[in-house]
């Protein structure tokens, strides 16, 4: 039975690269993925599921093509399925990525900003 | 498309009943709920799902059978599917759950601590 306290500031602590999500606990068929983002992300859309972001410290700039959402330290958002969105932070962001295993960062889009997937911390 | 900014510190502001999860946000079949606890819960397990608890504020011990983890501000757990679990909190806590709708609070279990289910704030 794995029943551990995973703690969030620890794990943050265990990585420094950009855009590259790490898995920190799994429930069902979903992952809880910490990421340090800074500057602009790809226009992209996962066509199969949500994705929820929330803001563990600094502020994110969630860009869609008729608006804009900013988040701020404590606040979430879902992006819907299907939905292109552009992730953006001026300056270095932490967030969890709340989605089914197997979604790639890039969604949609690929190119050299996709991270491998399913990499632990 | 709803995108919308949740600020997880002014959701809590907007109840202050104990053992009963307030849905702010949903994630395909899964939801995001708040709840604030305090004292202690009743022994149940969800047959069906994982259930993972955040703490976004205070502490919280919840026993199994075989141990306790105890759980502080920014540190999170997975209980796993039909394990039997009590949630304890000496003095007030706020929680994230995250588990599929319909999951209900007390579980297995039933009871006077039974919350009505699917209550968005």
């Amino acid at each position: 039975m794995e029943t551990n306290t995973i703690n969030i500031t620890e794990k943050f602590k265990l990585f420094s690269d950009h855009w590259s999500p790490k898995v920190i606990a799994e429930m069902n068929d979903y992952q809880f993925k910490l990421a340090k983002v800074e500057g602009e992300f790809v226009w992209h859309a996962h066509e199969e599921s949500d994705e929820t972001f929330i803001i563990i410290d600094g502020e994110l700039t969630i860009e869609f093509r008729d608006k804009s959402v900013h988040l701020k330290k404590g606040e979430m958002c879902v992006v819907p399925k299907g939905v292109e969105h552009k992730p953006v932070a001026k300056s270095e962001c932490q967030i969890m990525l709340i989605e089914p295993k197997g979604v790639v960062n890039t969604g949609d889009a690929g190119g050299e900003k996709t991270a491998e997937n399913d990499v632990w911390i």
